[in-house]
């Protein structure tokens, strides 16, 4: 079995670094990773500059690629450069800090495994919900534990979906459980706070409080606030169906009259 | 009616010139667009480094506001900070280039008005399906369109649902019409193309081939390759939802055990 381990945080944070020990520990484990922080790039691809590889060592000893764009290019390039045949499996993280709620949207994690998903590689994304993580160690395995799930279920999950895993940030005897769940609706009250520069010019850092609006555990926020690992199918058919089907009757076909007058 | 205007191919290009010019017809119009050109950026936000905010001038006349940030930044500071009530309306283009199929995950236009749609407002996406843009005013006529159909719909229209609207790039009387579509599956076939630099190292450039996938009338890409103005529904909620439905037969909560071995 054959893994690409990709992530946000960078190629030398601890997150990537817990994710390819336990997974090596069931597969062969390539590293393919930006090499620097990518937090918050969202699905962004580099197309107007050109990207490079480079080999990263940790102690002495070959660890991965670094590319010096962002999640979203590493995966691209991981399985379509650097390895030879596409891999069983695409995993990203582990995220210091939770993808849940509208985080989804935002998270460079996330595209890292939407990416594979568009390749119609399977994968899973995993994420700690906490800042000054503790327990990486059931995170990892969770992601043996996931890697396992999603590779036997292989015929079960589309192609095109991908798990989006979220795990407290708890010892292991205090977790409650695993959940399925949906992503949640909680979301920032973000607001930028002005400042002056030492020259007196304004600038405008981005700050906000997460509105937590979920309350039950089959959302991926609450699930996780209360203990639980959440596991999230999420795809990348943007469509609202529910809209659409009510918007056929709003006759849209007719408004072209319109750019005739 | 106030409308913010945004885009992703920065402040001084034609797209939001135009877009600009035919919203200020109905509505008061607030520009605020990145500094510099962000396609493909996805839905990043800028969090590791302040904004700034500076005013842009045309033909020596105020027209809005350069954020040296992405499209989902220029909209969040331009309804938290610039203007002082939320507008009734985001706008976001006109792009050059669809944003049709597999290309809306990777577009900073369509990330735009769905940071719009994440605050609670109405927005719309619209772009043009050609680089080599001829028919602009075609556009700016759908967009007053469009504008005129959300807001009158504004009941209909769920909060966090945008309008993802593509026009063919043909003069008005060769546009076969206005059609309803949901997002195609038409994906890229992506390469990266190693070159040299004059000092012998490798560098990558993304290049790839768009696999059209898709025939029938009611996907947004077969919609404007056949000559149709394009208009589609797209929210936020990323959920899988009928997979979700089949894994509560996985039993994923039974995986927990496997963690205390």
């Amino acid at each position: 079995m054959r893994i690409l381990v990709s992530n946000d945080d960078g190629i030398d944070s601890i997150g990537i670094q817990i994710l390819a020990k336990y997974l090596s520990e069931i597969a062969e484990v390539t590293v393919v990773a930006p090499h620097k922080e990518q937090s918050a790039v969202g699905h962004s691809i580099t197309m107007q500059v050109p990207l490079r590889i480079s080999q990263y060592f940790r102690n002495g000893e070959f660890f991965g690629y670094a590319v010096d764009g962002t999640p979203a290019d590493c995966v691209k390039m991981g399985v379509r450069n650097i390895m030879n045949t596409p891999p069983d499996l695409v995993f990203s993280g582990i995220n210091h800090g939770s993808n849940t709620a509208i985080n989804i949207i935002y998270s460079g994690t996330v595209s890292a495994a939407r990416e594979a998903a568009i390749m119609d590689v399977p994968s899973v994304a995993i994420s700690i919900a906490s800042t000054s993580i503790q327990n990486f160690d059931f995170a990892g395995k969770i992601a043996q534990i996931m890697a396992k799930l999603v590779l036997s279920r292989e015929n079960d999950l589309p192609r095109g979906t991908l798990l989006n895993v979220n795990v407290p940030d708890l010892p292991q005897e205090e977790v409650q459980g695993i959940l399925l769940t949906k992503q949640g609706k909680s979301k920032w009250d973000d607001v930028y706070e002005e400042r002056k520069d030492p020259y007196g010019r304004n600038y405008y850092w981005l700050k906000g409080d997460l509105i937590e609006v979920d309350k039950d555990l089959d959302t991926d926020q609450a699930a996780v606030r209360n203990k639980y690992v959440s596991v999230t199918p999420i795809h990348f058919d943007l469509t609202d169906y529910t809209t659409y089907e009510k918007m056929k009757n709003w006759e849209i076909e007719k408004l072209f009259y319109e750019t005739k007058l």
